[in-house]
C-alpha cells in the first residue's frame, strides 16, 4: 500500500485499519491533561472551570502525537515526551482561545462548542490562556522523565516557538497583514509560523528528549516544516468545504482572506496535500514506521478527501 | 537614623541622600531590558514598537532591583540576577497590559501614557502581554550568568508566581469576586496573590541564584511578604490622595472598590505601611545595608507620606 493510494482511497476506510494507531495514544493525552491540570475543585473555580473546560474537549491532540512518536522514532521512550507533548498542547490550545477572542477573530464556536470567552466571558477567556501558556513551561520545567539540560532546552526552544517570531507574530500578521499583499510566499511564511512552528516544536523536542544530534534534529524539523504545511491546506480547504457541525468550529471565516484555496482553488489544493506529505514521509525512509502510520492516519481521520 | 526616622521625615528630603541607591541599579536595568528586547527594527513591526513602548517607559523597575539586591544579600553576585529581574520586569509589565484591558479595569493611563490597548488596539495589546510572558521564560533559559540548574528551578518559581495560585488567580479573584466579602482577610491573600507572589519570586530567585539554602529562601520570602504588602497598602492609598498626572495611571478606580484604605481609613493604613516595613527590614538584622536602603529609599521615592 502507497502513501498516494492511501490518500486516494480516503473513502474507503474499511480498506486498512489506522485508527488504532493513535487512538490508544489521544486517549493517554488525554488521561495525562487531565492530571496535569489543576483539579477540578481549585480555587478560583470558575477559571480554573473553564481552563479544563477548553483543555478537556475532543481533540486531534497532534502536537502530543508528534511528540511522543518523534521520540520514540529518534530511538527515546515515547512515553518520556508525553509531559512535553501535554506542554505543547497547553500551549496550541491557549492560541486558540486568544486567536477567538472578540478582537481577534472573534468566533463562535471551537471544539464542538462556544468558545471560551463567549461561555464564560472574555476577562476569564484572556486570563485562562495566559494561565495554560504560563503551566506549560511548569510542566515542563517539572518533568522529572526528562534530564535538566533536556528540559532546559526545551523551555528554550517553546519560547522561541512562541515568541516574537513564532506563534504570536504569525497571530498579528494574520490580523493585521493586508490582504492585497498575500502571495504564495507571504502565505508560506504566515502558515509557518501560525501552524508549522508548533510542529517542529513537537518534531524537534521529541527528538531532542530522544537524544538525538544535530543533524537529526534538522531532519525533524524539515519533515515538520512539509506537514505543518499540509496541515495548513487541509484547515484552508475545510473552511471551505465543511459544515461548524462536522468540524466543531467556524467555517467560511476566510471568506475574505486569501488562502492558498482562494489562490490555487480546491483540486490543487488537493494535489499539493498529497505531494507534501508523500515529500515529509519520503524524508522519513521506512512508509510503515509508526510515525508515518501516524501522518496517514490523521489525514484520513482528520477527512482528508471526504 | 532609624528606620521609623526616615519614614517620619518624608518631606525633608536633603536630611538623608538615598536617591543614588537605586539609581544606577535603574539606569543598568533599562539598558538591559533595551537589549533583551527586540530590535526597533525588526518584523512585525508594530507589535514589536508596542512591546518597546511598554517596556522602556519609565518604571520603578521594583523587582529587577529586589532580585539583584537579594542576590548580593545572600552573598552572590548582584549582577548574576540581572536577566531574572528583567524577566520578572517582563511579566509584570505584561499583567499591567492585560489589567488595563477594556475587559479588565478598562483602564486609560499607564505609566505616564495612553494604555497599550488605546495606543495600538486590543489585538494588539493581548498579544504584546503574551509575548512578554513568553520572552521572560527564553530570558531565563538563556542566561549564561546562572547554573542550568538553578535556571530550571527559576522557570519552575515563575511559573507557579504567575499561575493557577498566583497572578492569574490574583487577577481573576480581584475582577470577579464579590467586594461584600471583603475583609481584612480576603484583602491580604488577594494583595499577596496580586503583588506579594512577585515580590517574592524576586526574592527568593534573588537568594537562589546566590546559592542560598532553605533555610535563607524562606527568610527572603517572609521580607517579600511584609514589603508586598507595604507596597500594596501605598499604591491604594496613592489611588486615594493623588493625581493621574502625578503617577501617571489611572486614579480612583478603587472608588466602588474595598480597600485596606476605606476599611481603615488613611492614617492607620500609613501607620501600618511603616510598621510592616519595619517589619520587614527587622527580619534583615542591618538597617543599613543595601537591601534596607533601598526599601526606604522606594518608600521615599515613591512618595511615601508625601
Amino acid at each position: 500500500m502507497t502513501i498516494a493510494s492511501v490518500l486516494r482511497e480516503s473513502d474507503s476506510a474499511a480498506s486498512f485499519d489506522l485508527a488504532d494507531v493513535s487512538a490508544a495514544r489521544r486517549a493517554r493525552v488525554d488521561l495525562r491533561l487531565r492530571k496535569l491540570l489543576p483539579p477540578a475543585d481549585a480555587a478560583p473555580l470558575p477559571l480554573i472551570g473553564a481552563v479544563r473546560d477548553i483543555c478537556l474537549r475532543p481533540g486531534k491532540r497532534v502536537r502530543p502525537l508528534l511528540a511522543m512518536l518523534s521520540s520514540a522514532h529518534f530511538g527515546g521512550d515515547e512515553l518520556a515526551a508525553l509531559d512535553f507533548g501535554c506542554a505543547l498542547e497547553l500551549i496550541h490550545t491557549a492560541s486558540l482561545v486568544l486567536d477567538d477572542l472578540p478582537c481577534m477573530d472573534d468566533a463562535i464556536m471551537r471544539r464542538g462548542k462556544l468558545t471560551l470567552h463567549r461561555r464564560f466571558g472574555e476577562d476569564t477567556a484572556v486570563l485562562a490562556a495566559v494561565a495554560l501558556l504560563n503551566h506549560a513551561y511548569g510542566v515542563i520545567a517539572g518533568d522529572a522523565m526528562v534530564e535538566i539540560e533536556t528540559r532546559l532546552a526545551l523551555v528554550a526552544l517553546l519560547s522561541e516557538t512562541v515568541g516574537f517570531r513564532g506563534l504570536v507574530a504569525g497571530q498579528f500578521r494574520d490580523l493585521r497583514d493586508p490582504e492585497a499583499l498575500r502571495d504564495e510566499q507571504t502565505l508560506t511564511s504566515l502558515n509557518d509560523q501560525k501552524t508549522g512552528v508548533l510542529f517542529a516544536a513537537a518534531m524537534v523536542g521529541g527528538a531532542m528528549i530522544a537524544g538525538a544530534d544535530q543533524a537529526a534534529q534538522m531532519r525533524a524539523r524539515l519533515f515538520a516544516n512539509r506537514l505543518g504545511l499540509a496541515f495548513q491546506l487541509w484547515d484552508d480547504l475545510q473552511d471551505f468545504v465543511s459544515t461548524s457541525e462536522a468540524i466543531g468550529k467556524d467555517v467560511r471565516k476566510d471568506d475574505d482572506r486569501v488562502t492558498f484555496v482562494t489562490l490555487w482553488g480546491e483540486a490543487r489544493t488537493r494535489a499539493t496535500i498529497a505531494e507534501t506529505i508523500e515529500e515529509a514521509l519520503a524524508s522519513f525512509g521506512d512508509p510503515n514506521c509508526p510515525l508515518a502510520l501516524y501522518v496517514l492516519n490523521l489525514f484520513h481521520y482528520a477527512g482528508y478527501g471526504g
